[in-house]
């Protein structure tokens, strides 16, 4: 071949296995404004990328972590889960009387505002409308419930809520090589449930809450069965326990909004080496929403005070991100 | 571009890609005999891997798991890790004047043949060698024993002593889309320990038996630490309910050796569609070991009885490996 045929091969060989993208040369954040936390990304990436860097960072180890909730998705006002939670409760309760002085009261009480869970009725709601079936049914129970249910202000499915910034940063990270990770405070099967084209990450890439599932024989077939019994809450310190469970790595990347989250960034970005930690700050009420400190969902406070000394980028969503949401279809 | 051009430019992308290998399509697979087993393996990965095949089953899809222990390294005459247990309480037996009449007799009760370990004192063991440390410094402690412990039969390193014929049919459904994972009863985190290059299953791949890790400070640095308490023993019914828990997905093939994989097995092969169970069968005494329904280690009774009627494949190490080992450099 001529040297110029080849080189239109060869780039025809690199745009097949993804590791050059015309559209990437360009600009791989293209919903990030041009501005410090942008900066920090490219120029992080850009560092633990290049062979030669004194930073640089070989594949095997590049592995990013992303908390879901307010992460990658709205959690206001209140956490997708819980709402589907609900809804479930509410589907179910024809068949179940012994709900009637129970849980429902509670139910009505938390509609309206009156009544907080605590944590064991929280564990009971979901334990009710969580066990007694195989994951798989679980997660087409999920997946057929996102199809369907709407978020009360912005009148869009919940997959339609989710970060079109995160959603390229999560697509470029894995452009770089990156293994991306979803850590979350939610059910690792609820998670799981969420379509795998709208986040890219395969359901052996999902770290979360789980119940123990039984393995069972229900007329003469093998099942697994989720039981109601809480075994991980993969929620501050459970994050990084759980990702060393999960995953067997530091991150060289961790990706939070809440203090729920600071134990896996105090963790990622203690590690020896380049570390990145970055923090969602949701300064948006317009677009979105506007809270932290006192939020009863999403709670940001440590974490929030902690970023500074340890480097952590903190974005603004008002001033970062160009665009909040997907542009609708 | 010419058509020939044009053809040769997707050959090379495709190599590039993995998706051709020109060895592969000679024979994947060498150092197993043409026979039976062999053939159902090449026959099975040829009709889900084939556009258009009534099974063909999607890259995401393909799940494979391997049992460790007897499936793929020797685990006579005993497993690996407690062999590594028990030099490491001899190593660490000075600093530890309590276990002079409560650990070291049993071992001396043990080495003798006299005692067989309770499951409350191989917890013991486990436990005092296993835990107080970070996940990273134990898998430092267990590569660095890797390189210098050597078997007593063989005599050579036990990363020396995995099955030839395995590791060429982890590359080889590698090569054909498949995701590749460990689940072993053995420790989570000793089997991260073995070079990632032996079988080339990155660390979050690895399922396993594991204790609690706990987040902590040390020093005010943010650390794990492993704890003694076991969390979840990755055998029997273990197997598909981790596998569940880290893989999310029930894997299209599945490969055991013992007893404490039936339940992988039945859980993997009465999934719809195509699906594909495997038995390594130890019959050769001369090359390595013959064991299986009244063996101490890797017990293979239920399941090779079960075997027929599941349609698992069953390899007979004497007649369907061509080699056992790697050849010794």
């Amino acid at each position: 071949m001529t040297s110029v045929l080849l080189r239109q091969c060869l780039l025809i060989s690199l745009l097949q296995v993804g590791l050059v993208s015309i559209a990437a040369a360009e600009d791989p954040l293209p919903s990030w404004n041009d501005g410090p936390a942008k900066q920090a990304i490219l120029q992080f990436v850009a560092k633990v990328t290049t062979p030669g860097s004194p930073d640089f960072v070989p594949v095997p180890d590049r592995i990013a972590t992303f908390d879901n909730d307010g992460t990658l998705w709205c959690e206001q006002p209140s956490y997708v889960q819980w709402v589907f939670a609900v809804d479930r409760l509410k589907e179910l309760a024809p068949q179940h009387p012994e709900w009637k002085d129970t849980l429902l009261p509670l139910l009505s009480g938390e509609m309206s505002g009156k009544v907080k869970f605590s944590e064991h009725e929280i564990a009971v709601v979901v334990g009710s409308t969580h066990s007694g079936m195989t994951p798989d049914e679980f997660e087409t129970i999920v997946s057929g419930w996102l199809k369907t249910a709407k978020h009360p202000r912005f009148d869009r499915l919940y997959t339609e809520l989710v970060y079109q910034p995160m959603l390229e940063l999560l697509a470029y990270l894995r452009g770089q090589g990156f293994k991306t990770f979803i850590v979350s405070g939610g059910g690792i099967d609820f998670i799981r449930g969420i379509p795998e084209e709208i986040y890219g990450v395969p359901p052996y890439q999902v770290v979360g809450s789980s119940g123990r599932v039984k393995f069972e024989f229900r007329d003469d077939i093998p099942v697994l069965i989720k039981g109601a019994a809480v075994q991980s809450i993969d929620d501050g310190p459970g994050k990084p326990e759980n990702i060393e469970l999960h995953i067997g790595q530091r991150p060289v990347m961790a990706f939070g909004n809440s203090d729920g989250d600071l134990q896996m960034l105090q963790w990622t970005t203690a590690g020896k080496g380049p570390r990145f930690g970055l923090l969602v700050h949701h300064t948006d009420a317009e677009r979105e929403y506007a809270y932290d400190r006192d939020s009863r969902v999403g709670k940001l406070n440590v974490a929030l005070d902690q970023a500074p000394s340890h480097g952590w980028t903190v974005v603004s969503m008002k001033t970062d991100w160009k665009q909040i949401f997907p542009l609708e279809k």
